[in-house]
């Protein structure tokens, strides 16, 4: 069975290289992951910071935040 | 063909997270991940420094650091 993984970004160039080597790297067989561009949804705003977002790009997996080096400010998308 | 992945740890509480979380979740069919305690390795210290390690925990992967939240600086194990 897979888990649930939404990687959250902004389109930003340290977004799309974390993307590309961190959020579709992980295991397929563990992880369904959902792409989710804060800036162009912003409506998942909310559920992101919920979750403990503070940058973009950022994993959650299980309902706990991975920020994977540093893009934006989850503050700057708003 | 498995590309070559290095995950650098120090045994915090955040690495040991994260190791689990991110590192020994990316795909086995395209990453061969080494794992690397630097607070217990301190030979290796240079070699994540010369990748642009900055802080641990961090994965390098293809020669680029993805720093996954923060655990300590790499000064902090020298």
């Amino acid at each position: 069975m897979t888990q649930k993984a939404i990687f959250y970004h902004a389109g930003c160039s340290v977004c799309v290289d974390a993307e590309q080597r961190i959020a579709t790297a992980l295991d397929p067989a563990a992880y369904d992951v959902e792409i989710v561009h804060l800036g162009s949804d912003k409506g998942r705003l909310n559920e992101a910071e919920a979750a403990g977002v503070k940058s973009v790009p950022a994993l959650v997996i299980d309902g706990q935040p991975y920020h994977i080096n540093f893009g934006a400010d989850l503050s700057a998308l708003r």
